[in-house]
């Protein structure tokens, strides 16, 4: 039973006119799957950068059930196309590589903060009621003063990327206090599950993982592996937005969205590679660029939110991992696509 | 004596390459003019942009002993050539009126963000042992928990101006940290002096008061004035900056720039009546837009700066206000042509 209804009964997206951005990626695929589910009328609009999240394989079985715009945030026509009539915005569109965003922080720039920007001010001046979830990530909490790290932490972006979703945060809280849009914003920790993108190393690198063990290849940990993370599985936080969606306490509110079991990386690998049944590992220094944005050990107090919505991670890892094998073990093709050597802005 | 060099000998910027981004404006023409004195080399780019700070009479009595380059920081070859065999960069560029900001955010995002990233990434391929100054704002700290503010407190961005000083100060501390770069942050609070712009009330309301002060008009205060404030005079200002190029303790640092008596709104008007001889007070109620983005009381603490650099505010406010008033008492014509609605990026 994981995706037990925890706070609002999410029936009430029925006939709901939704737009999720980014929706063709990770975690608005599996969103947007939910909601056709719920019977919403969803509606996507994703730039498939190449490299990035997005992915059509992501909404496969979901062809004529979702409308489709593969268009970015940054053309006024396609965006004004895109708002019209919704009554709720999952804004999860964004670059979110770090390392990325240090070799070209000019294309992060655009791609997470003149979206995000000219997104909120389309919303002012044609959705003002729309009720937006803006997903910003725990990355921006940088290397952390104390764990697990609550809302109240300081902002401490480590790289462009942190500084730049920092900003777009700050817009979303922006928009709200002083346009009155209705908006809240979630911070969520390192999120796993179907869909991930896993063609390349630069995004999250548990779903680099789950590649490596699938295929049997040599899994690299950074160091003695003993920093420790926390991982919420993608149906939780999907039930985490869509509460999000409903609730009038989360309006104005930021809220952390973190997993249920700090593991560190080398023991996370071992579980993997028991999981998978395959892949070893192999530990090695540091990479100079990878050091200088690392961030330690970090993990997060969703207490904030569990108040506000009754929100808490309920998949444990070791059967969502096992999900998550499952589901790249039939689909590998569509995932495993010859990856560029970066993404470019079409 | 308003110039007394409180730390390292300023004597060091004889023969030194200098920048100053913005060095038409306010704090940068006043810098210019004492860089020149100090027998530095000086060289300003500054975009012109209409109804921001830049003005040519700014640098009247210095032609011929900077070189200056109109252009924009975002012009790739621009910034090549304002870089080229720098020592000290002074980086001033930016847009300063919130309400602006809040008006054509996007263009703020252009001018504030933008432009820096683009400076950096410049400096880290062609200068990386360029010394950096950057000019911050205490405005960042939005409506502040507790006075004075010191640098450990929250950053609480109050508009898209806040956001995008934030997030261009968050660069220079990230391309201090990670690519080595010799930078110094400093957090400026309300300046006031000699060559500010007081063409129109979007920029700081000091240098208008003093327009409408020194034309005889009505001074318009929002609500009982009652909200306090503190001032640095440009020199002290200038001081700061300097020491901050020379200072190794100030790499890599963050530091508020404070004045020396925070002063209540209304006692601000009347000392500036009093010593204009002109002028006169009307209380009104808040515009909607701005009360939006107010921040109430606030004043800096500057003892990080001190304990630093020796640096302290050293002009008292009635001595900087005379100042101030008898520089713009014989310049009035070049410092009130009719300003533009609005700036545009040319």
């Amino acid at each position: 039973m994981t995706q037990e209804t925890t706070g609002q009964a999410t029936e009430a997206y029925r006939g709901k006119r939704v737009l999720i951005t980014g929706g063709l990626g990770f975690l608005g695929s599996n969103l947007a799957g939910r909601l056709v589910a719920l019977e919403a009328s969803v509606r996507i609009i994703d730039a498939l950068i190449p490299g990035m999240g997005g992915n059509l394989c992501n909404i496969d079985g979901l062809q004529g059930r979702v409308e489709v715009a593969v268009a970015d945030l940054r053309d006024p026509e396609a965006l004004v196309r895109a708002l019209d009539g919704v009554d709720v915005i999952f804004n999860l569109a964004g670059q979110v590589s770090h390392i990325d965003s240090m070799r070209h922080p000019l294309d992060d720039l655009g791609i997470n903060v003149e979206s995000q920007l000219r997104l909120l001010e389309a919303c002012r001046a044609r959705t003002p009621e729309a009720r937006i979830v803006f997903t910003s990530t725990r990355h921006l909490y940088g290397r952390p003063e104390r764990v697990p790290v609550d809302e109240a932490h300081p902002i401490l972006p480590p790289d462009v990327n942190g500084i730049h979703k920092a900003a777009a945060e700050s817009y979303h809280q922006l928009y709200h206090r002083v346009f009155g849009l209705p908006i809240c914003v979630l911070r969520v920790t390192n999120a796993y599950g179907p869909r991930q993108l896993i063609q390349h190393d630069r995004h999250g690198f548990i779903g680099w993982f789950i590649r490596l063990a699938l295929e049997d290849r040599e899994i690299t940990v950074f160091g003695d592996g003993s920093q420790v993370r926390d991982f919420v599985y993608v149906d939780d936080v999907v039930e985490a937005m869509l509460q999000a969606g409903l609730s009038e306490r989360c309006l104005g509110g930021t809220y952390n969205v973190g997993g249920s079991q700090p593991i560190a990386h080398r023991d996370l690998v071992a579980l993997l590679i028991e999981l998978a049944g395959s892949g070893r590992v192999r530990f090695v220094d540091w990479p100079a660029d990878r050091k200088a944005i690392d961030i330690g050990s970090v993990y997060l107090d969703s207490t904030r939110l569990r108040q506000a919505i009754g929100w808490e991670p309920r998949t444990p890892l070791r059967e969502g991992l096992a999900r998550t094998l499952d589901f790249y073990r039939t689909r590998m093709a569509c995932y495993t696509a010859p990856a560029p050597s970066r993404w470019e802005v079409a």
